[in-house]
């Protein structure tokens, strides 16, 4: 199994699951909390994912047993923070930290804009910048034991790097999105199961994990062109009329369906054979 | 009862239905696979009950025990891209699909234009372009023993017809419609309805029929101008910001209040009688 | 506890909910229907406690056992659309019409504009305008007896005051919501949990403000600079893409970010203290 | 010719100018520059023309030779917003100062969603909100010594109260617009008519009042159901697609198109004579 | 010279301008006023060349010297309102209303949508309609002795064709799209050209005619890939953000960049021929 | 005069302009064409100009008397071309064109991004990119002998940089920019000035540079707060409608308020001194 290591992360290419990577959030010790340098590092693997070819799906996961991500390492934060502070001027310290929130959403969305579709696997502490960066993913799974809270107001603030944002869009429903951001109050599995943030739980994190594989892996030996144009224009639609929608896919479809995949996938249905795509 | 036939479909006016239209998918044999002329047909028959005073709503259904229909037929479908594989140059290509897939696209949205509601009644099999057009419908409901899937990805494309635009906003939940439009599993009636997708399930294609027809029946006996008021205005909202939606509400009602099916509405109301109301 | 009247409101002030205010429907004789002053005056009193420093949650709930509330005082309105009826021309009757329905649309606007968050309490008979002031808050909690309607299409018109801009947002499914705005069908409190209108169902109207209570305490012990601007940020991004809601929230966080009540909850989270935090 | 005074405005209603409305600024010693009051008037008497049915059309001018307005009156304002600094956390300070902002913006924007065309006559100094304002009128017409700046930059923030929402929208060119908006230099009458911000230039004063009665004296002739059609439908486009504005014209129209003015207008039309329009 | 005849319109292949077609309106003794079957045709004819492939740009011009298109018979359109007024309910009759406007609207349309550039050579009496039509097309182009209005006030109705929502985005410049839309006033063709309403004035109909051929001409000798792109590109922009037009363009283009037509048009500008196109 | 240097650009910051950068390019030997190393190094030095606390506007030129710059290097670009054909799947080949255009379009939108306003100073072959280059800049000012051409249908496809879906809002008028984008027809100065592409024609290459210093000078004279504001402000209003544009610098400036520069400024005013700022 090829392995390449990032600082706090570890990504993975394990030999029987073709074309799926693994990416695992690997600060276990300290909860798996996310400090600046996992961000960037983050955004960058992302990145790169999205356009190796010979990546077709990607599961994430958090190393340890207790936590996916207890979010933000707030002591390094709140220490950045008051080096920040040196500016006097309250429009001036608005510019960096503008500056600095942009940067932040930025490299979450890297996860929303990689092309190939990502399943994410939950486990035990999942708060705050968990959610952020689960909503950020295209599949949610998890753990029976895992404690999911939009943690922000608790600190102070309103949650600012995409769960107001991605999160009533994710789940479809404000009133139960409103009361969890507004009280900050935790809920387990079940809950995100029955309100749809995720879209099954298992037992523990181990099966988690072979569980976001298996979807995974499905999703890998499908045609890559047709599942990355699913994903953008999912993506696409939830943005925008459903008239746009239709023109943006037409417009898509209009090179995608030239594909020597849609062919071969006819071919093999008919000869009951397991279709092979071209890499992309 | 008065009917009349377009190839492969039915269309019926049941005397015991008052204002409510009946069109059923009619090729069974294929199980209701769509050829073109089919999708062409669909059109013209929704675009004529658009504007036809005696209809209020509308039941859609398949004919046959098997399948609502099995979506796109592939065989022909194939055929018909062959023939124009002839041109060589890919943008000129894209030019035609993109021609092609608008066309389609225009089809099916010509059910959500219709003036109408129209409820569907879906059973076995329901596949693919199932999808698309159960989401272009208003209200869904189904037999125990149907079958769903977003099939696309398994031929190779991305749902260009208007499953990805449409069915996120139909159910509102991202997670569960990426999973089964990225891997194409098939779900059942029991999920559908758990998720939103149908509105309620019977125990067979019959029964869910019949209950398709009640629905209809309960809306064709409103005031007109009420019930085709609020199908657009819901239309409307799905694609635009609240404040938004509230200008054209009260640019809409401007003229909707002044019918006179309000006084015979609230009339009846204390009088404890059926109103009736002149046809739109 | 401090208290004061608007005509057919009671507002208070209760000594043991520290920042939260209580607004009461209080038109029990009459199942709380509402007439013109009434809509006017809750815009009054949303305006009032939006900007009033020592209120940062609010309770609404409807007096009396019977009804949060009826809806419109049908026989009101009729009269008062008799008078404006003398106008002879469709095209300025219109215009009357627009003004109207503008005004009325503003005042429950109002209770969504509010920038403290609304938790209401609902039993009863909750139909049509019930829907609509429901849809504008940010929690709903309900009794077991509550009986809600989408009632408008049975006096003859399409609901114009929000619940058709705003309730599919609410639930995020399109099929319930038609089914329900199309027939005007009554559901009840189960119905409504299991679809996401309301987040929780207590056993009667006591305990129904109670927990409404709870909540609102709950939410108005934490900083108002992040509640505040939780409920903005989740409003603004309803209506707007997530790379808009992105921008704004960077540009919002970027003031309130400076606010000192971070220091103030990151302190005693370490202390293990509750936080007090500066008016708002 | 009846008149009323607000505190620094008087609105008059000329009777050689039948249905017109002229709002005047009345401020001449302090060159009409705007204290609080002001804006919170000038929204009262625009929303009451508005739904006044002796009103077609408005001019607004400003009193004396020397300004149209010469901009927020910044003593003034520097001395309240003194007094709002008093709060030490940034964050409540910006809540603080987002309502006010808000607050002014919204008495603004009470020109722009006047239903009746406002005909602005500017002259002399026509500085930072004189250019806010003028951008919510329907037409801009100046007199030769009309100086003109978007001042804003010149005391250290961005213009807030419209003009660069607005000011690109009107003279629909960016380049113009942000070398003004950025230096703050001044433009007189000739490059402000070259740009296309107002539609003509006159001699002094007196002689573009004049100029705007006499464009707002025809509007007046026409029907009121056209007119005030023509400028919500205009409006409305601005901020939306080509394809919404087609559909809210429609919509618009379905009621408009039922007035008798129609017939009246067309009928005096073939007989060579000037149609007389109900009141709206 | 290959032609046909549609009721009213000439539709010609002239020899001497390889791939321009030219549609004529064709009922000068009327002084080529629109009535109902004309706009049902103008969409025929347009829809028919946007597929043609012979056909890369269009003339539209009107016969007769001494009108483009004097706007709507009047006459005609009265009688047809006549009928429709059997209808007593208001809201019954605006339901007729807007589905006519909105079919009447979609004529129009069909001229912006249709594939190839569209030059209109506009001369004389070019009125109501006639702004309407010539704002659905690409470029304008206009004889010394045009006489423009945006008649429709004077009528007694706020234009509901596509004026509204067209002219202010094709000048650019909202100022004076509100004087001509609320006064009717006409203008000609130096004041056209000024605002930037045509792009070009010629000494009478024949000379403006040959100039608009000349730039339908050269348009045609271009790669028909590159054109119909960037018109299909200018136009979704008008309706979007830069950023949205951005991503519509690069998925666009991601097709169309694999043409033939740029090494056919890079080769023959190396060796300085006239590049040739195959057809689209 | 500080000075570094990129490939093929040179960036100074010249001593007696202070705060403002110059950004040259510099490949006049083959007419300042675009290389792929060259957008990518242009944005690199606009997103590090973007935050660097000295910089507070920005001059962009080209070096040499022939060109700003005669666009994309087509030999260079079709050579690349060439080895991104090797795929065969019209589909992948779009994958890799797409992300292609993405990444170079986000170069030219770096321009766009950078937080300091960006005047171009134009001059001799100004082709394609050149457009592409100029619209995401603030200001253009230009050069007698400027020759503009929107080249690109001329090598056989549709502008995708972003000329056209910036060029339209920059000049505000659709007409022209569809003439000059589908005939590919060379404009001067003149035309450039007339229709509001160009702020200003000078003499010559050197007058032009001076002016567009002089205009980048007055800026970084004033308030950076007020100055990157308006420039924010400005862009977003662009895409957006104007009530959200209003929202938007509400709370934008509801920062931006709290700065010292107010004071400075308004103190300054009456002392009739210049201000200084502290850096941002």
């Amino acid at each position: 199994m090829a392995e390449y290591n990032f600082e706090y992360f570890t990504v993975r290419f394990p030999i029987d699951h073709q074309y799926v990577a693994h990416v695992e959030i690997n600060r276990p010790d300290r909860l798996n909390a996310f400090v600046e340098a996992m961000w960037l590092n983050l955004a960058q693997i992302f990145n790169k994912l999205s356009s190796d070819p010979s990546v077709r799906s990607i599961v994430l996961s958090g190393a340890g047993e207790k936590a996916f991500t207890a979010g933000l390492d707030v002591k390094a934060a709140s220490e950045g923070m008051l080096s920040s502070e040196t500016k006097n001027d309250p429009a001036r310290k608005a510019a960096l930290l503008r500056r600095h929130i942009s940067e932040f959403q930025d490299c979450i969305t890297a996860v929303e804009r990689c092309e190939k579709p990502v399943v994410v696997a939950l486990h035990g502490f999942s708060l705050g910048l968990a959610i952020d960066l689960a909503t950020a993913t295209d599949v949610r799974v998890c753990a029976k034991d895992t404690r999911f809270a939009v943690k922000e107001v608790d600190i102070g603030l309103a949650a600012d790097i995409g769960t107001l944002s991605r999160l009533p869009k994710v789940v479809g429903n404000y009133g139960w999105v409103k009361e969890v951001a507004l009280t900050a109050r935790e809920f387990g599995a079940e809950e995100a199961l029955r309100v749809g943030f995720v879209n099954a739980v298992y037992d523990n994190r181990q099966a988690t994990i072979a569980a976001a594989f298996k979807m995974a892996s499905l999703i890998a030996k499908k045609s890559p062109v047709a599942v990355q144009g699913t994903k953008e224009i999912l993506n696409y639609s939830r943005d925008h009329s459903v008239q746009d929608g239709l023109r943006y896919t037409s417009v898509w479809n209009s090179a995608a369906l030239q594909t020597q995949d849609v062919s071969a996938a006819l071919l093999s249905g008919l000869k009951k054979r397991t279709p092979t795509f071209e890499k992309l």
